[in-house]
């Protein structure tokens, strides 16, 4: 679904005057910074809804907020599109118990592998999707989604931190982006031990993609996560269109003619 | 056709000053509550026609007042993303005779269909669409169109309900999603005896597709109409795209790799 | 290409302060009516660019205003998505000479074309796109676009018109709609030709496809030519997909199955 | 991805308070007018983002100022469709160093392939993107790609001018237009040697494809460029459509039936 739909950006934030399930919570959620977490996360679900990626109240996304290490949650089964920053969830990262919770909503689904995303990758947000050229990747590849030689990889990191600088290096044009495919599950809570097995055996992937479901990404922050699932997104889809030419995405430059189909 | 078009649209509401065909009637059409119906069914067409669901006057959705139970019913032959909320047909649910009548206009060839489900099925809402996927799918398929152990079906009510909670229970990843698909007649309303004929052999279906024509969706209210419509759509282009791979749409999973065309 | 880009669309009609080549004749195009012809060029202008339809100063459209039957024309070789009011050319209906002539730019290379649609169809509008679709039809059909029992297809008009009301009578879904595909030319005036030989062997034909170049659609006044261009060019986008099945546009309802690609 | 994220462009511009690394140097950037380099920059890479052309980060873009002559350029490794007038770099034209540097940033490792085309070729801006379309291509072709007959190629200029009027002469549409590929390397400052190799070998090209990476577009002002940038990759995409029917994109005219796959 590629699609417009601008009106009552603005209404959606208007007429919060209800109070919520704890009170005094309002805090952690309203701010004029649209940097915010809670901001962010409904302008990311506009973005992101318009892809595509969380139509039909699929998809998730959680923020750790950069200086209080709260983590700020969407919750579950709602129209993406239309969240305000009034049903967030919030938790506190070292309890990792709630310390807002939203009237009407349940906790996303997600939220256990967001945790995990949290602790064993140190992430500062983490995004799931359900693209379709995820979902086509993971019809077409078996354990691994690969792809080489193509310039859009070079926004992926590579795992690897400069010695000196201590940052972080990116793929280069010649290396091969490898994401694990793991296999989906009747609950999305019981993926967790799934996504930990992959976390474990891919110790510099910086995202999993889920059998006939979706993916999920993580950064270092909510702006290096976004990067990385444009960028991610872009090569699944290419990949999708290189399988439809006959091109194997791994194949060596220069390989590719005799694949070809005509 | 994917695109943006975001001009005018408050222009759309302005100037509303001419008086209508029944007297004291645009009461029941003027609000300023983005979710009154009249203002839903505006913005809902927007969105359906940037999704090309909607163009070229195809279409058309329905809207039960929660409160009053009015229908509310976009008219016929219209630019379906520059309607006005003074543009709607109003029906008393029980006489089913219009209270209000908007002028120029014809009612839908689809409230026929429409009133099918608000009777049989004691809907909220219901949508019709030209999706192309839609008519893609039924030039695929035969009888029914089924996609199983895809994460999105999950959106879809299965048709059951929580014993005790008396909630809707959606389908499960394992779950296979069946929609049938009806005819085409010459005349929208002669649909109604297959319309009606399937809902009573599909008794869970929350859809039905009209072979070479687009599909109807309805759901308890019109979030919920929406939420519906946008998992089949996504769906069904994932069916059209997974046959084209060669992949059975509901072949189990783990077989896909045999089917895969290379 | 499918986007958003809705910026700066009020500024473009804003610093208008220098006057043009015919004194006085800011009057033809400057007017606070959404409707009015300079107007509705533009932001039918922005509409195309989105769909892909106009861009790179592709494409052109024609409205004779509905009072005066003056004939408004997008200049040519400009930014489609860019235009402003004061860019039109005015034409007299009777002497086809220009009553106004916007500084730096050239009449639209369409112009003999629309001048037939005028003339030969007593048309209202005059669109015409570089619709991807129209020129992967014209690579895949020979003489004539045909497609059969599409919905979609009842939203253009047969040709005929009820006796007793005098309305034009659209296809009925167990219709064929045809439209003729006439040959390219070096030079698009050249094509006038072509046009009007189509016009004189289909006299019910709403449109006529340029191989290799586009479609130009018209109707009797601006909407149904809107409405027109839109429906044709969802039927020409499912005939591709359609070809890619294996199954003939024209090929009997129930026929599909033999056709179909696995 | 197509899709539409219409909020908060004008808070993009907004809080601009700090002062940047060269004192004084925000007058090089700030400008009421919309037509200025810093702005349109900003304007462009929303389009290109929306466009799928420039997600990730990917992609670049580079104005030279009409007046002064300064050459703009978006930084580094940023998200394209939140850069702001003062996160541009400005450089001297005859020296070619930089006369304002943004805090924060880097340089665009596109700077010395700009800076080729603006010595080389005399451009007024040149646009680099990610377009798939140009990957695509680059892999269905070998050293060219070539399209011919296509009404679209005539937004494209030949290389030759009218000799009385000193104007640019377009293809036309019996004219084949040809962009030369070269082979993408691991860092992209070094693509220069390639890009102006091929930049002496077809001196009346307009752009360059790298394979597996995108293309570099330029034109004698911003607009010219824009527009060869969108008729390109709209025949880029056509090609990839022609492929995948079987037609070679070079064929004679009337030649594409033998070729159709069915």
């Amino acid at each position: 679904m590629a699609s417009c739909f601008c009106a009552d950006q603005k209404s959606n934030t208007k007429d919060v005057s209800t109070s919520y399930g704890m009170q005094g919570s309002d805090e952690l959620v309203r701010s004029d910074d649209p940097r915010h977490p809670s901001n962010l996360i409904c302008s990311l679900c506009k973005l992101f809804y318009y892809n595509n990626w969380v139509t039909g109240t699929g998809g998730g996304i959680s923020i750790k907020h950069p200086v209080t290490g709260h983590i700020y949650i969407a919750p579950s089964g709602v129209q993406k599109e239309q969240l305000k920053p009034e049903d967030m969830f919030v938790m506190d990262p070292v309890t990792e118990s709630y310390i807002r919770i939203p009237e009407l909503y349940k906790p996303s689904a997600c939220t256990p592998l967001f945790m995990s995303c949290y602790r064993k990758r140190d992430a500062g947000a983490v995004i799931h999707t359900h693209s379709q050229h995820a979902v086509m990747c993971s019809l077409i590849f078996d354990k691994e989604f690969r792809i080489a030689n193509i310039e859009q990889i070079k926004a992926i990191p590579s795992g690897k931190k400069d010695p000196r600088l201590g940052k972080d290096i990116n793929l280069s044009f010649f290396d091969t982006l490898i994401i694990p495919i793991i296999e989906n599950t009747a609950h999305e809570e019981d993926l967790t031990d799934g996504l930990q097995e992959a976390l474990a055996h891919y110790p510099t992937s910086t995202a999993v993609i889920v059998r006939r479901h979706g993916i999920y990404v993580w950064g270092p922050n909510v702006d290096k996560a976004k990067v990385y699932n444009e960028a991610i997104d872009y090569l699944m889809e290419l990949a999708v269109k290189m399988h439809n030419l006959g091109i194997p995405t791994d194949c060596g430059i220069g390989e590719e003619k005799q694949y070809l189909k005509r």
